[in-house]
């Protein structure tokens, strides 16, 4: 691409850095903000900037958050002694979003894959451990995805977890809402037989 | 979406606001940055705040420019006398990047549409006449999406230049290079019929 001006260049390749962004939609971001007012693309710039270097991660739960704890954390009104257990911040918002979880987090930052290098060592593991021997936790849940590597983090975890005598328990697998048995693989199918649920309960649920 | 930091919040909606990203999108591309050092996101945001606080237009043809005058106004290796007629800075970064145009540009910053009440006064087309007034253009051409809204504006221009005695073109229209006949709708596969080639001539360009 051939720019008349570098200072177009620049913000363009800068845009292009950005995941899943390619020179073209880059192009268009730049020039929407062009067309914009000098004071609201200062805006967009400096929020961007403040999130960036003000933004903390909470020193329990290892969300983010806007001071030392975060705004979960802090709320006296939910269940401080359940901790749903996630991989990112990413699935904080997704499970926060279903406004159905009224418990707190913890935030692992990653699961173990050994294929990518990354060990127990490398995740929020030992601060849960520490948290759970500190503070009287009811139930762990575990809230992550229904891969190897998710299931290989439940397992590790759980057997440090055996000295305490706190419930276990992880999200039901199963055919999504709206799925088509047909097309569901064959792991998840068998799951859901295994895991089936007492019909009133599942229309108690509703 | 719920955030448990108003930091995150604010970045996530000012990406939210660019056209075609969604909040789930606007969430990745934060989170993403997030992950980047301090510095890194310093510069994305500093060099977006430059980019709208200090480009200028071409104060000849409104093309983006560092300067008073685009780089491209100013380089006396290119064709003073040939202006090419577009309707944005996208299009002269797509003709730029064919490297095969060595003339000048004209940007209209839109074209001819009464049904959004855009007008000629609204359009740099005065500043177009002006131009050709005073400098000693030989050739215009038009390059203009090939649509109702287009050929209007090639129309307007071109009875406001029946006075000067330049050759006036447009790019041509037709079978794109790769595309099929089979799905070409009639009015592309007409013109193109209309203008056909000698096939010497064809033969040369390639």
């Amino acid at each position: 691409m051939q720019f008349s001006s570098s200072l177009l260049e620049n913000a363009v390749n800068e845009f292009a850095k950005l995941p899943g962004i390619g020179k073209k939609t880059a192009l268009r971001l730049v020039l929407h903000l062009l067309k914009q007012d000098t004071k609201e693309v200062g805006q967009f710039s400096e929020v961007i900037a403040r999130m960036r270097s003000e933004i903390k991660f909470c020193q329990r739960c290892f969300n983010v958050a806007d001071g030392d704890i975060c705004s979960i954390c802090a709320n006296s009104l939910r269940k401080q002694e359940v901790i749903c257990v996630v991989e990112s911040i990413r699935d904080v918002i997704a499970i926060e979003s279903t406004q159905q979880f009224n418990g707190t987090y913890h935030v692992l930052n990653g699961v173990i894959s050994p294929l990518d290098g990354i060990g127990p060592d490398q995740l929020n593991i030992e601060s849960l451990i520490n948290r759970i021997e500190k503070e009287k936790t009811e139930e762990l849940i575990f809230a992550l995805n229904p891969n190897i590597q998710g299931d290989t983090t439940i397992y590790y975890i759980q057997k440090k977890l055996q000295p305490f005598s706190i419930r276990i328990t992880t999200i039901a697998r199963g055919i999504a809402f709206g799925g088509e048995l047909e097309y569901a693989d064959e792991m998840t199918l068998a799951r859901s037989l295994q895991n089936r649920l007492p019909v009133e309960s599942y229309v108690s649920n509703r």
